[in-house]
């Protein structure tokens, strides 16, 4: 099985926001798809790590932000590489939609107000099924599509010389800065933290 | 609500195809994405009046191939815009996956051969989440969107002069010619054949 193939599944790039309890929250996803009509449901697939998946959870209600593409990488790390638990990604002064969640007024060409009609739990993720309450056109940008955020936006791995010298003691993520402690790292590791693949870690070395 | 915000998601084009009880067949689809991992998962939205529906529901097993960026309009029509109970869609001398399920060797950048492990009857649609069992890359080529298909190889509309003083008596699918008998068009109108639009719809006038 190549895993390369699931590669080419092509995806836009989206600020998934809910609230409960007082507290808001938003990250990263690429997984947001219309799954039916009469009414109007899509599917939203959440890593079941990320602070947003258990408002969701709590609230059953999210804001989806479509990113477009004058999109800045600046945008995606400060929702995709920090959790929520950690800073605050939403103060008191932005948009929001008919339940009180933020969305995007700037770098987005649309956004859906949802309700969440049933989740299944599938391990890794939980995916999401909900009905779209609201739906905004916000600007006429193209959306940014994930390929553009793979191909454009996303740091460049850095080249740097040969160290077979040195002797590998752990590999860092170059997206978010996970460390994974071991000399090995499997070629199908998936970090933890932004969900980037083994592709974008760099060897840290004995020193 | 603005249902146009809707149209900002970004998706792919592919080809769905599945076999049971002796008979394959395959549809296009604009609605797969990966919900999970380990093991990899998938989750695929069909329309339920879709024949390729009705073989998936039987066998569980389905193979997906990710159409690129050569192909032709042609290959949508045939796949798309015909039911696989009235044509016969796949011969005998396809390549089919390790579940002797077919898919395209041709204009097709990946595939995936996938075994449904649940699925959810949304009315309109069902929902299938799958895990995938194999993955190959076919192409260097990149993948089709569904964005290039609308602005690309989707017809174009034809302007023709203004006929007020005729009567519209019906509506034609420009895609698959699926008539809607009656002068008004409901703006929501979903075509029931080939899932496009009231925007590609045509007037038929009286004779």
């Amino acid at each position: 099985m190549d895993k390369k193939a699931l590669y080419h599944l092509s995806y836009g790039v989206f600020v998934l926001a809910s609230k409960a309890d007082g507290k808001m929250n938003g990250c990263i996803t690429n997984t947001c798809m219309q799954v039916a009509n009469s009414p109007t449901r899509v599917a939203v697939s959440v890593l079941n790590t990320n602070y947003t998946c258990d408002l969701i959870k709590k609230s059953g209600i999210f804001a989806l932000t479509m990113l477009d593409d004058t999109c800045t990488f600046e945008t995606i790390r400060f929702f995709g590489f920090q959790s929520g638990r950690d800073v605050v990604k939403f103060g008191c002064a932005e948009l929001t939609d008919r339940n009180g969640i933020p969305y995007l007024g700037w770098q987005a060409c649309a956004m859906l107000s949802c309700r969440v009609t049933e989740s299944r739990d599938l391990g890794s993720h939980t995916l999401f099924i909900a009905e779209v309450e609201d739906a905004k056109v916000l600007s006429r940008n193209a959306p940014l599509t994930y390929a553009d955020y793979q191909s454009r936006l996303k740091p460049k791995r850095e080249e740097k010389p040969e160290a077979q010298e040195r002797r590998i003691i752990g590999w860092r993520c170059r997206i978010c800065r996970y460390y994974y402690e071991g000399s090995e790292l499997p070629a199908d590791y998936v970090c933890p933290l932004c969900g980037h693949g083994a592709d974008d870690f760099e060897p840290v070395y004995e020193s």
